[in-house]
């Protein structure tokens, strides 16, 4: 069979998350007849990105630029600077358009499970950009899973000693939520932190 | 926001069958990670095959060569035809590895609904393929839905003067299937082709 170049694309697509090798095959065939409007865009968007995008070296955050559009935005405030673990969390955060600082990418979170300690993340450089620049809050952003509040932790205690205010993310109920289907954590949390109406 | 280059391919990707805006935010996310792995042979993939995959002349398969590697190898039944409605079918039937003949795409199926006359997909070219080639049987593989079912019969029809035989795909009980959860139709059809154990 000659079918070693769909093949080979075939399971290159079935590696994306979220497609396994049926919606692969899918996905080739849908590429295939729509060769100009799609395939070859897509081919194009993907060289394209994979030459140009990086990670910026300021905050983490993948883009063309470097520093990223938002570091060399000078519409946002640099002086308080928001903790992920993860690009996509910081996309998350950008989608709500609501925050207008800065960001500090951690590269993942802290487990002994799988051996990830602290300078396998940007923790040390986190410190230094509170040292060095004029940082007034950190934000931790990071998810409110155990991994994620340790991680939280241990960056709350290295800054301890430094001139700045540490946050968290608020718990409660999410918007649009039910108490019957909440969990006694964020029940429990919701409560402790009510607020007057 | 320079993020143009990630949103574009955020939306091509999110194109894909199977793929919607959020997972193809974590699938560029998962790419940019993979660069070299991935990301570059994805797109070289993509382009290979957009530029040297097209319909086979006398099937429709999809293929680099033309005519495809089934119509060109020497070891199949070319008497034998089975017509299928799309490529994605075809493939199918490939993979259980037990068909040695021929394929028919006939790249729809009629529909009053959307349109679809006999004269859109190829059965003109099926007709005046049993006429010309020496066809001793067309198996008609189309879906075992309405508008399938229609197609085969309009198509049984056509060939209904020609020295060929047309079959069809036996219904029944699927392999591994519990009749309590199967459709009344196909209960029917296994009861009725019942057959000697």
């Amino acid at each position: 069979m000659a079918q070693s170049e769909l093949d080979r694309l075939t399971q290159l697509l079935a590696k994306l998350p979220g497609l396994g090798p049926r919606s692969a095959r899918r996905a080739v065939l849908y590429l295939l007849k729509r060769k100009d409007s799609v395939m070859l865009p897509l081919a194009l968007a993907l060289g394209d990105a994979a030459a140009r995008v990086g990670p910026c070296v300021q905050c983490g955050n993948l883009d063309t630029r470097d520093p990223c559009a938002i570091c060399s935005d000078p519409g946002r405030d640099g002086a308080i600077l928001c903790v992920v673990e993860d690009v996509a969390d910081l996309w998350a955060l950008e989608r709500i358009a609501s925050f207008k600082g800065h960001y500090h990418v951690l590269g993942g979170i802290l487990s002994a499970l799988d051996g990830v300690r602290p300078d396998d993340l940007k923790i040390p450089e986190l410190v230094s950009r509170v040292e060095r620049e004029r940082i007034t809050e950190v934000i931790l952003a990071t998810n409110a899973t155990v991994d994620g509040q340790t991680t939280a932790h241990y960056i709350a205690d290295r800054l301890a000693g430094l001139d700045v205010k540490v946050s968290g993310l608020a718990h409660g109920v999410p918007v649009g939520g039910e108490l019957d289907y909440l969990d006694d954590g964020t029940l429990t949390a919701a409560l402790k932190d009510r607020r007057p109406v």
